[in-house]
Protein backbone atom coordinates (compact mmCIF):
# COMPACT_ATOMS: atom_id res chain seq x y z
CA UNK A 1 0.00 0.00 0.00
CA UNK A 2 1.29 2.94 -1.53
CA UNK A 3 1.50 6.91 0.82
CA UNK A 4 1.10 10.15 0.07
CA UNK A 5 3.63 11.85 2.98
CA UNK A 6 2.42 15.85 2.87
CA UNK A 7 3.91 18.39 5.93
CA UNK A 8 2.20 20.80 7.63
CA UNK A 9 -0.88 19.57 6.94
CA UNK A 10 -3.96 20.79 9.50
CA UNK A 11 -4.72 24.07 7.62
CA UNK A 12 -3.82 26.18 4.13
CA UNK A 13 -2.18 24.87 1.63
CA UNK A 14 -1.60 21.12 3.15
CA UNK A 15 -4.97 20.61 4.11
CA UNK A 16 -6.50 21.20 0.66
CA UNK A 17 -3.65 19.06 -1.01
CA UNK A 18 -4.88 16.16 1.45
CA UNK A 19 -7.71 16.18 0.09
CA UNK A 20 -6.55 16.73 -3.40
CA UNK A 21 -4.37 13.74 -3.23
CA UNK A 22 -7.10 11.97 -1.29
CA UNK A 23 -9.77 12.60 -3.92
CA UNK A 24 -7.20 11.46 -6.59
CA UNK A 25 -6.88 8.08 -4.96
CA UNK A 26 -3.92 8.69 -2.92
CA UNK A 27 -3.30 7.05 0.53
CA UNK A 28 -1.85 9.88 3.31
CA UNK A 29 0.05 10.07 5.79
CA UNK A 30 -0.60 13.48 7.34
CA UNK A 31 1.78 15.58 10.01
CA UNK A 32 1.17 19.28 11.95
CA UNK A 33 1.10 20.05 15.33
CA UNK A 34 -2.27 19.95 15.62
CA UNK A 35 -3.45 17.17 16.38
CA UNK A 36 -7.43 17.87 16.74
CA UNK A 37 -7.25 19.56 13.08
CA UNK A 38 -5.68 15.75 12.28
CA UNK A 39 -7.76 14.20 13.41
CA UNK A 40 -11.16 15.74 12.07
CA UNK A 41 -9.18 16.04 8.67
CA UNK A 42 -8.70 12.18 9.12
CA UNK A 43 -12.19 11.73 9.89
CA UNK A 44 -13.84 13.73 6.70
CA UNK A 45 -11.31 12.56 4.06
CA UNK A 46 -12.11 8.68 5.01
CA UNK A 47 -15.44 9.31 5.14
CA UNK A 48 -15.74 10.84 1.28
CA UNK A 49 -12.95 9.16 -0.83
CA UNK A 50 -11.62 5.69 -0.50
CA UNK A 51 -8.11 5.91 1.30
CA UNK A 52 -6.33 5.23 4.67
CA UNK A 53 -5.21 8.49 6.21
CA UNK A 54 -2.77 8.24 8.87
CA UNK A 55 -1.50 11.14 10.92
CA UNK A 56 1.38 11.97 13.14
CA UNK A 57 1.95 15.36 15.53
CA UNK A 58 5.08 16.55 15.46
CA UNK A 59 6.63 20.16 15.53
CA UNK A 60 9.35 19.47 13.15
CA UNK A 61 11.07 22.81 13.75
CA UNK A 62 12.43 21.25 16.90
CA UNK A 63 15.66 20.06 16.23
CA UNK A 64 15.90 16.31 16.01
CA UNK A 65 12.02 15.91 15.13
CA UNK A 66 12.05 15.27 11.49
CA UNK A 67 14.72 12.60 11.87
CA UNK A 68 12.70 10.77 14.39
CA UNK A 69 9.75 11.20 12.32
CA UNK A 70 11.07 9.71 9.09
CA UNK A 71 12.35 6.64 11.10
CA UNK A 72 9.26 6.39 13.02
CA UNK A 73 7.50 6.15 9.23
CA UNK A 74 10.02 3.29 7.66
CA UNK A 75 7.18 1.05 8.17
CA UNK A 76 5.01 2.69 5.85
CA UNK A 77 5.93 2.42 1.39
CA UNK A 78 5.54 6.54 0.76
CA UNK A 79 6.33 7.05 -2.93
CA UNK A 80 5.22 10.96 -3.10
CA UNK A 81 6.49 13.18 -0.05
CA UNK A 82 5.43 16.85 0.17
CA UNK A 83 7.42 19.27 2.43
CA UNK A 84 5.15 21.78 2.80
CA UNK A 85 5.18 23.11 6.37
CA UNK A 86 6.05 26.82 6.59
CA UNK A 87 5.18 30.34 7.51
CA UNK A 88 5.99 33.58 6.74
CA UNK A 89 7.65 36.66 8.91
CA UNK A 90 7.24 40.27 7.81
CA UNK A 91 10.30 42.24 9.55
CA UNK A 92 12.89 44.26 8.20
CA UNK A 93 16.28 42.09 8.56
CA UNK A 94 17.49 44.44 11.53
CA UNK A 95 14.17 44.11 13.67
CA UNK A 96 13.80 40.27 13.62
CA UNK A 97 12.78 37.89 16.49
CA UNK A 98 15.36 35.82 16.54
CA UNK A 99 13.83 33.09 17.95
CA UNK A 100 10.82 33.08 15.42
CA UNK A 101 14.18 32.86 12.93
CA UNK A 102 15.45 29.94 14.30
CA UNK A 103 12.33 28.11 13.99
CA UNK A 104 12.25 29.13 10.47
CA UNK A 105 15.60 27.92 9.30
CA UNK A 106 14.81 24.20 11.15
CA UNK A 107 11.68 23.76 9.44
CA UNK A 108 12.18 25.61 5.86
CA UNK A 109 15.56 24.11 5.54
CA UNK A 110 16.65 21.58 8.20
CA UNK A 111 13.26 19.69 8.73
CA UNK A 112 12.94 19.78 4.21
CA UNK A 113 16.55 18.61 3.44
CA UNK A 114 16.62 15.54 6.48
CA UNK A 115 13.47 14.50 5.08
CA UNK A 116 14.48 14.94 1.09
CA UNK A 117 17.75 13.77 1.46
CA UNK A 118 16.53 10.44 3.01
CA UNK A 119 13.71 10.07 0.62
CA UNK A 120 15.92 10.50 -2.21
CA UNK A 121 18.45 8.01 -0.40
CA UNK A 122 15.61 5.58 -0.38
CA UNK A 123 13.82 6.02 -3.21
CA UNK A 124 16.41 7.12 -5.99
CA UNK A 125 15.62 4.06 -8.15
CA UNK A 126 12.23 3.89 -7.56
CA UNK A 127 9.04 5.80 -9.06
CA UNK A 128 8.50 8.30 -6.23
CA UNK A 129 8.07 11.86 -6.48
CA UNK A 130 9.42 14.49 -3.89
CA UNK A 131 7.65 17.95 -4.17
CA UNK A 132 8.74 20.80 -1.96
CA UNK A 133 7.24 23.71 -1.60
CA UNK A 134 9.07 26.77 -2.28
CA UNK A 135 7.54 30.44 -2.75
CA UNK A 136 7.40 32.97 -5.34
CA UNK A 137 9.46 34.77 -2.67
CA UNK A 138 11.84 31.28 -3.69
CA UNK A 139 12.89 33.17 -6.39
CA UNK A 140 12.36 36.96 -6.42
CA UNK A 141 13.85 38.77 -2.98
CA UNK A 142 11.14 40.50 -1.22
CA UNK A 143 12.93 43.00 1.05
CA UNK A 144 10.07 42.65 3.59
CA UNK A 145 10.78 39.42 4.06
CA UNK A 146 14.21 38.42 3.52
CA UNK A 147 15.19 35.64 5.83
CA UNK A 148 12.12 34.03 4.66
CA UNK A 149 13.31 34.61 1.20
CA UNK A 150 16.33 33.05 1.57
CA UNK A 151 14.91 29.91 3.02
CA UNK A 152 12.63 29.57 0.38
CA UNK A 153 15.79 30.27 -2.22
CA UNK A 154 17.39 27.40 -0.07
CA UNK A 155 14.10 24.97 -0.83
CA UNK A 156 13.90 26.06 -4.97
CA UNK A 157 18.03 25.45 -5.75
CA UNK A 158 17.74 22.75 -3.47
CA UNK A 159 15.46 20.93 -5.14
CA UNK A 160 16.30 22.21 -8.59
CA UNK A 161 19.77 20.47 -7.63
CA UNK A 162 18.45 17.14 -6.91
CA UNK A 163 16.30 17.36 -10.41
CA UNK A 164 19.54 18.16 -12.65
CA UNK A 165 21.55 15.53 -10.38
CA UNK A 166 18.91 12.96 -11.27
CA UNK A 167 18.79 13.83 -14.98
CA UNK A 168 22.78 13.39 -14.70
CA UNK A 169 22.47 10.15 -13.49
CA UNK A 170 19.65 9.01 -15.01
CA UNK A 171 17.64 7.91 -11.65
CA UNK A 172 13.87 7.74 -11.46
CA UNK A 173 13.20 9.65 -8.65
CA UNK A 174 10.91 13.15 -9.63
CA UNK A 175 11.77 15.89 -7.84
CA UNK A 176 9.80 19.30 -8.27
CA UNK A 177 9.20 22.75 -7.12
CA UNK A 178 6.13 24.42 -6.19
CA UNK A 179 5.99 28.13 -5.87
CA UNK A 180 2.80 29.82 -4.37
CA UNK A 181 2.19 33.31 -4.95
CA UNK A 182 -0.44 34.78 -2.55
CA UNK A 183 -2.91 32.23 -1.31
CA UNK A 184 -5.80 32.28 0.75
CA UNK A 185 -4.63 30.39 4.50
CA UNK A 186 -3.40 31.35 7.74
CA UNK A 187 0.10 32.48 6.31
CA UNK A 188 -0.77 36.25 6.42
CA UNK A 189 -1.59 35.82 10.10
CA UNK A 190 1.11 33.89 11.38
CA UNK A 191 3.88 36.09 9.58
CA UNK A 192 2.53 39.17 10.70
CA UNK A 193 2.98 37.70 14.01
CA UNK A 194 5.55 39.35 16.47
CA UNK A 195 6.41 41.12 13.05
CA UNK A 196 7.10 44.91 12.42
CA UNK A 197 5.68 44.79 8.96
CA UNK A 198 2.15 44.81 8.20
CA UNK A 199 1.97 42.12 5.65
CA UNK A 200 -1.69 42.59 5.23
CA UNK A 201 -1.01 46.13 3.81
CA UNK A 202 1.60 44.92 1.37
CA UNK A 203 -0.73 42.45 -0.19
CA UNK A 204 -3.51 44.71 0.10
CA UNK A 205 -4.95 43.81 -3.13
CA UNK A 206 -7.25 40.74 -2.37
CA UNK A 207 -7.67 39.79 -6.08
CA UNK A 208 -4.14 38.63 -6.07
CA UNK A 209 -5.47 35.72 -4.26
CA UNK A 210 -6.05 31.94 -5.16
CA UNK A 211 -7.61 29.51 -2.75
CA UNK A 212 -5.86 26.94 -1.65
CA UNK A 213 -8.02 24.42 -2.77
CA UNK A 214 -6.84 25.71 -6.27
CA UNK A 215 -3.55 25.84 -5.65
CA UNK A 216 -3.79 22.30 -4.70
CA UNK A 217 -5.08 21.58 -7.98
CA UNK A 218 -2.75 23.63 -9.65
CA UNK A 219 0.09 21.02 -7.47
CA UNK A 220 -1.64 17.69 -8.92
CA UNK A 221 -1.12 19.46 -12.20
CA UNK A 222 2.42 19.88 -11.40
CA UNK A 223 2.65 16.10 -10.13
CA UNK A 224 1.53 15.05 -13.19
CA UNK A 225 3.71 16.68 -15.41
CA UNK A 226 7.06 15.93 -16.70
CA UNK A 227 8.14 19.95 -15.92
CA UNK A 228 10.29 20.56 -12.66
CA UNK A 229 8.89 23.83 -11.52
CA UNK A 230 5.32 24.95 -11.28
CA UNK A 231 5.08 28.71 -10.19
CA UNK A 232 2.06 30.92 -10.13
CA UNK A 233 2.25 34.27 -12.07
CA UNK A 234 0.58 37.56 -11.53
CA UNK A 235 -2.71 36.41 -13.46
CA UNK A 236 -2.57 33.72 -10.53
CA UNK A 237 -1.96 30.98 -13.40
CA UNK A 238 0.11 28.24 -13.06
CA UNK A 239 3.39 27.91 -15.13
CA UNK A 240 5.01 24.49 -15.35
CA UNK A 241 8.74 25.48 -16.28
CA UNK A 242 11.98 23.93 -16.57
CA UNK A 243 14.69 24.90 -13.84
CA UNK A 244 14.94 28.37 -13.52
CA UNK A 245 18.25 28.73 -11.92
CA UNK A 246 21.17 28.17 -13.89
CA UNK A 247 22.96 24.59 -13.73
CA UNK A 248 26.73 24.38 -14.52
CA UNK A 249 28.16 22.43 -16.79
CA UNK A 250 31.76 22.12 -18.66
CA UNK A 251 29.81 24.51 -20.81
CA UNK A 252 28.79 27.31 -18.29
CA UNK A 253 30.64 30.82 -19.07
CA UNK A 254 30.73 32.16 -15.64
CA UNK A 255 29.73 36.15 -16.12
CA UNK B 1 38.87 50.56 18.98
CA UNK B 2 37.06 49.14 16.16
CA UNK B 3 37.37 45.19 15.17
CA UNK B 4 36.89 42.98 12.05
CA UNK B 5 35.28 39.82 12.98
CA UNK B 6 36.30 36.65 10.65
CA UNK B 7 35.21 33.41 11.20
CA UNK B 8 36.98 30.66 9.56
CA UNK B 9 40.23 32.25 10.30
CA UNK B 10 42.05 29.34 10.59
CA UNK B 11 43.49 28.33 7.22
CA UNK B 12 42.75 29.28 3.30
CA UNK B 13 40.56 32.39 2.56
CA UNK B 14 39.91 33.16 6.32
CA UNK B 15 43.59 33.01 6.91
CA UNK B 16 44.67 35.37 3.78
CA UNK B 17 41.49 37.57 4.47
CA UNK B 18 43.05 38.02 8.19
CA UNK B 19 46.57 38.99 6.76
CA UNK B 20 45.10 41.03 4.70
CA UNK B 21 42.94 43.05 6.44
CA UNK B 22 46.01 43.63 9.49
CA UNK B 23 47.71 44.84 6.25
CA UNK B 24 45.44 47.34 6.22
CA UNK B 25 45.40 48.34 10.01
CA UNK B 26 42.34 46.49 10.54
CA UNK B 27 42.07 44.75 14.45
CA UNK B 28 41.04 41.61 14.60
CA UNK B 29 38.25 39.07 16.19
CA UNK B 30 39.48 35.53 14.51
CA UNK B 31 37.63 32.92 15.58
CA UNK B 32 38.22 29.03 14.43
CA UNK B 33 38.28 25.59 15.87
CA UNK B 34 41.58 24.75 16.58
CA UNK B 35 43.71 26.76 18.71
CA UNK B 36 47.17 26.37 17.73
CA UNK B 37 46.64 28.18 14.10
CA UNK B 38 44.56 30.43 15.77
CA UNK B 39 47.45 31.41 18.30
CA UNK B 40 50.27 31.33 15.61
CA UNK B 41 48.52 33.84 13.46
CA UNK B 42 48.05 36.35 15.95
CA UNK B 43 51.89 36.52 16.82
CA UNK B 44 52.51 36.47 13.37
CA UNK B 45 50.36 39.61 12.32
CA UNK B 46 50.87 41.21 15.49
CA UNK B 47 54.65 41.09 14.92
CA UNK B 48 54.21 42.08 10.99
CA UNK B 49 51.20 44.86 11.39
CA UNK B 50 50.63 47.40 14.53
CA UNK B 51 46.89 46.09 15.37
CA UNK B 52 45.91 43.52 18.31
CA UNK B 53 44.44 40.35 17.48
CA UNK B 54 42.12 38.91 19.49
CA UNK B 55 41.84 34.95 19.27
CA UNK B 56 38.46 33.05 20.01
CA UNK B 57 37.88 29.26 19.41
CA UNK B 58 34.24 28.00 18.82
CA UNK B 59 33.00 24.95 16.81
CA UNK B 60 29.84 26.90 14.76
CA UNK B 61 28.51 24.01 13.41
CA UNK B 62 27.52 23.09 16.80
CA UNK B 63 23.58 24.26 18.06
CA UNK B 64 24.27 27.86 19.89
CA UNK B 65 27.84 28.26 19.70
CA UNK B 66 27.38 31.40 17.44
CA UNK B 67 24.77 32.95 19.60
CA UNK B 68 27.05 32.50 22.90
CA UNK B 69 30.61 33.38 20.50
CA UNK B 70 28.57 37.05 19.59
CA UNK B 71 27.58 37.57 23.09
CA UNK B 72 30.67 37.06 24.12
CA UNK B 73 32.11 39.49 21.78
CA UNK B 74 29.88 42.20 22.93
CA UNK B 75 32.46 44.17 24.70
CA UNK B 76 34.30 44.93 21.35
CA UNK B 77 33.21 47.34 19.13
CA UNK B 78 32.94 45.01 15.83
CA UNK B 79 32.43 47.40 12.35
CA UNK B 80 33.24 44.44 9.79
CA UNK B 81 31.91 41.03 10.05
CA UNK B 82 33.23 38.26 7.46
CA UNK B 83 31.58 35.38 7.69
CA UNK B 84 33.76 32.98 5.98
CA UNK B 85 33.52 29.27 7.80
CA UNK B 86 32.08 26.94 6.10
CA UNK B 87 33.32 23.83 3.79
CA UNK B 88 32.44 21.51 0.75
CA UNK B 89 30.51 18.16 0.29
CA UNK B 90 31.17 16.23 -3.03
CA UNK B 91 28.28 14.12 -3.04
CA UNK B 92 25.32 12.91 -4.88
CA UNK B 93 22.27 14.19 -2.92
CA UNK B 94 21.19 10.01 -2.35
CA UNK B 95 24.87 9.43 -1.14
CA UNK B 96 25.42 12.62 1.16
CA UNK B 97 26.17 11.96 4.90
CA UNK B 98 23.89 12.83 6.41
CA UNK B 99 25.75 14.21 10.14
CA UNK B 100 27.59 16.27 7.79
CA UNK B 101 24.68 17.72 5.89
CA UNK B 102 23.19 18.49 8.70
CA UNK B 103 26.72 20.12 10.15
CA UNK B 104 26.71 22.22 6.82
CA UNK B 105 23.42 23.80 7.45
CA UNK B 106 24.35 24.83 10.89
CA UNK B 107 27.50 26.25 9.73
CA UNK B 108 26.75 28.00 6.49
CA UNK B 109 23.01 28.96 7.35
CA UNK B 110 21.99 29.16 11.14
CA UNK B 111 25.81 30.71 11.88
CA UNK B 112 25.76 32.66 9.69
CA UNK B 113 22.33 34.14 9.74
CA UNK B 114 22.40 34.43 13.68
CA UNK B 115 25.58 36.69 13.33
CA UNK B 116 24.34 38.82 10.43
CA UNK B 117 21.05 39.00 11.71
CA UNK B 118 22.39 40.37 15.64
CA UNK B 119 24.89 42.28 13.12
CA UNK B 120 21.99 43.81 11.73
CA UNK B 121 20.44 44.87 14.54
CA UNK B 122 23.18 46.38 16.13
CA UNK B 123 24.79 48.16 13.59
CA UNK B 124 21.82 48.98 11.13
CA UNK B 125 22.47 52.61 11.90
CA UNK B 126 25.93 53.03 11.33
CA UNK B 127 28.93 52.72 9.27
CA UNK B 128 29.33 49.29 9.50
CA UNK B 129 30.15 46.23 6.65
CA UNK B 130 28.73 42.79 6.62
CA UNK B 131 30.78 40.51 3.92
CA UNK B 132 29.01 37.22 3.67
CA UNK B 133 31.36 34.50 1.61
CA UNK B 134 29.59 32.36 -0.58
CA UNK B 135 30.53 30.82 -3.67
CA UNK B 136 30.24 30.84 -7.63
CA UNK B 137 28.20 28.00 -6.52
CA UNK B 138 25.62 30.02 -4.27
CA UNK B 139 24.59 31.45 -8.18
CA UNK B 140 25.19 28.36 -10.51
CA UNK B 141 24.11 24.86 -9.18
CA UNK B 142 26.59 22.03 -9.37
CA UNK B 143 24.72 18.63 -9.70
CA UNK B 144 27.86 17.00 -7.27
CA UNK B 145 27.29 19.36 -4.53
CA UNK B 146 23.39 20.03 -4.71
CA UNK B 147 23.22 20.68 -0.43
CA UNK B 148 26.59 22.88 -0.86
CA UNK B 149 24.99 25.14 -3.37
CA UNK B 150 21.90 25.73 -1.96
CA UNK B 151 23.50 26.72 1.41
CA UNK B 152 25.05 28.92 -0.95
CA UNK B 153 22.00 30.00 -2.49
CA UNK B 154 20.87 30.97 1.35
CA UNK B 155 23.88 33.13 1.59
CA UNK B 156 23.68 34.74 -1.71
CA UNK B 157 20.21 35.74 -1.57
CA UNK B 158 20.15 36.61 2.29
CA UNK B 159 22.63 39.01 1.72
CA UNK B 160 21.86 40.34 -1.56
CA UNK B 161 18.12 40.81 0.16
CA UNK B 162 19.61 42.80 3.26
CA UNK B 163 21.45 44.68 0.81
CA UNK B 164 17.71 45.59 -0.57
CA UNK B 165 16.40 46.27 2.77
CA UNK B 166 18.60 48.56 3.99
CA UNK B 167 18.25 50.71 0.41
CA UNK B 168 14.98 50.25 0.98
CA UNK B 169 15.22 51.89 4.27
CA UNK B 170 18.28 54.52 3.72
CA UNK B 171 20.17 52.68 6.68
CA UNK B 172 23.90 52.91 6.53
CA UNK B 173 24.84 49.15 7.28
CA UNK B 174 26.61 47.69 4.04
CA UNK B 175 25.85 44.27 3.05
CA UNK B 176 27.85 42.49 0.49
CA UNK B 177 28.21 38.96 -1.49
CA UNK B 178 31.78 37.58 -2.18
CA UNK B 179 31.52 34.82 -4.38
CA UNK B 180 34.68 32.64 -4.94
CA UNK B 181 35.38 30.29 -7.36
CA UNK B 182 38.18 27.52 -7.45
CA UNK B 183 40.42 28.88 -4.37
CA UNK B 184 43.72 27.44 -3.25
CA UNK B 185 42.61 25.96 0.29
CA UNK B 186 42.24 23.16 2.54
CA UNK B 187 38.27 23.16 0.62
CA UNK B 188 38.71 20.33 -1.64
CA UNK B 189 40.49 18.33 0.97
CA UNK B 190 37.73 18.66 3.66
CA UNK B 191 34.61 18.68 0.73
CA UNK B 192 36.03 15.24 -0.41
CA UNK B 193 36.00 13.60 2.59
CA UNK B 194 33.66 10.86 3.22
CA UNK B 195 32.56 11.87 -0.03
CA UNK B 196 31.43 9.85 -3.16
CA UNK B 197 32.30 12.38 -5.83
CA UNK B 198 36.25 13.03 -6.37
CA UNK B 199 36.25 17.07 -6.67
CA UNK B 200 39.71 16.60 -7.28
CA UNK B 201 38.69 15.40 -10.89
CA UNK B 202 36.13 17.66 -11.67
CA UNK B 203 38.29 20.86 -10.42
CA UNK B 204 41.33 18.88 -12.79
CA UNK B 205 42.47 22.22 -14.42
CA UNK B 206 44.83 23.76 -11.72
CA UNK B 207 45.02 26.65 -14.23
CA UNK B 208 41.43 27.38 -12.50
CA UNK B 209 42.69 28.57 -9.01
CA UNK B 210 43.46 31.54 -7.24
CA UNK B 211 45.11 31.64 -4.36
CA UNK B 212 43.33 32.46 -1.15
CA UNK B 213 46.05 35.80 -1.21
CA UNK B 214 44.85 36.67 -4.63
CA UNK B 215 40.97 36.24 -3.25
CA UNK B 216 41.48 38.49 -0.34
CA UNK B 217 42.70 41.16 -2.23
CA UNK B 218 39.69 40.92 -4.17
CA UNK B 219 37.82 40.87 -0.99
CA UNK B 220 39.68 44.28 -0.01
CA UNK B 221 38.50 45.61 -3.25
CA UNK B 222 34.92 44.96 -2.57
CA UNK B 223 35.00 45.51 0.74
CA UNK B 224 36.39 49.31 -0.61
CA UNK B 225 33.69 49.47 -3.66
CA UNK B 226 30.36 50.42 -3.73
CA UNK B 227 28.88 47.21 -5.09
CA UNK B 228 26.97 44.22 -3.14
CA UNK B 229 28.25 41.60 -4.96
CA UNK B 230 31.98 40.29 -6.10
CA UNK B 231 32.00 37.22 -7.80
CA UNK B 232 34.88 35.55 -9.48
CA UNK B 233 34.85 35.17 -13.63
CA UNK B 234 35.79 32.09 -15.48
CA UNK B 235 38.60 34.36 -16.25
CA UNK B 236 39.54 34.12 -12.16
CA UNK B 237 39.15 38.06 -12.45
CA UNK B 238 37.10 39.72 -9.63
CA UNK B 239 33.83 41.16 -11.37
CA UNK B 240 31.70 43.69 -8.94
CA UNK B 241 28.34 43.81 -9.53
CA UNK B 242 24.96 44.72 -8.11
CA UNK B 243 22.63 42.09 -6.71
CA UNK B 244 22.14 39.38 -9.43
CA UNK B 245 18.84 37.95 -7.56
CA UNK B 246 16.02 39.70 -8.91
CA UNK B 247 14.25 42.00 -6.20
CA UNK B 248 10.38 42.36 -5.79
CA UNK B 249 9.06 45.73 -6.65
CA UNK B 250 5.86 47.29 -7.40
CA UNK B 251 6.27 47.23 -10.76
CA UNK B 252 8.01 43.16 -10.68
CA UNK B 253 6.46 40.87 -13.28
CA UNK B 254 5.95 37.77 -12.51
CA UNK B 255 7.02 35.00 -15.42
Amino acid sequence: MKYTFITGASAGIGKALSYKFAEKGHNLIITARRVNELENIKKDIESKFKVKVIIKTADLAKEGAASKLYDDLKQYDTNILINNAGFGDFCMPWEINLDKANRMLNLHIKALTEFSLKFARDHAEEDATLINVSSVGGYYLFPIAVTYCATKFYVSSFTEGIAAAVKAEGKKLRAKVLAPGPTESEFLIAASKDSTVNGKDFFSDKNAFITAEQLAEYTYRLYESDKVVGIIDGEKKLVLRDPMFQIFTSDTKLT
